[in-house]
């Protein structure tokens, strides 16, 4: 399994985020989020904050890598945060 | 050296708060950044994305592990973002 998308707006519910995080992570793949705006970011840290309580209890090290991505909103180019979350010694 | 904590508000200037962090990790310490409310963390995220960039530049893989954690202002508890920030392969 490779990287996977979760797209993350403000209205996100941190909770339900962070079970896909944890799902796509117990598959083998890492998440790429993607947030857009202040609220998003917050909702997007809360949710792999969460996520990484989770995996804990499975012994798994949670890690994100944020950077700046350029995506497309209704034909409209926005900068958004991308958060590649993976576990720990798996770099891809 | 060990951790230094950097508190983050929403009217941090990003690239400011990037040159601290870099400057911590070639210092050979972890950053921990502690950041309350949704426009603190978006700026420290936006942070950590840039200091990213300026340790690329030094082969150096940037990652960082968000969590909640309380902490006291003003004689108030709060709920706080705190974003470890720390060298790939520096586990502490």
């Amino acid at each position: 399994m490779g990287t996977e998308i979760v797209k993350v707006s403000a209205r996100s519910m941190p909770k339900l985020v962070a079970g896909a995080i944890a799902a796509i992570i117990r598959g083998g793949g890492q998440a790429e989020i993607q947030a857009v705006g202040a609220g998003a970011t917050n909702q997007a840290v809360k949710a792999i904050a969460i996520a990484r309580v989770y995996m804990e209890a499975e012994n798994i090290d949670l890690i994100c890598r944020p950077a700046f991505t350029e995506i497309t909103i209704d034909g409209a180019e926005k900068t958004a945060i991308q958060l590649m979350v993976s576990r720990l010694y798996d770099s891809r």
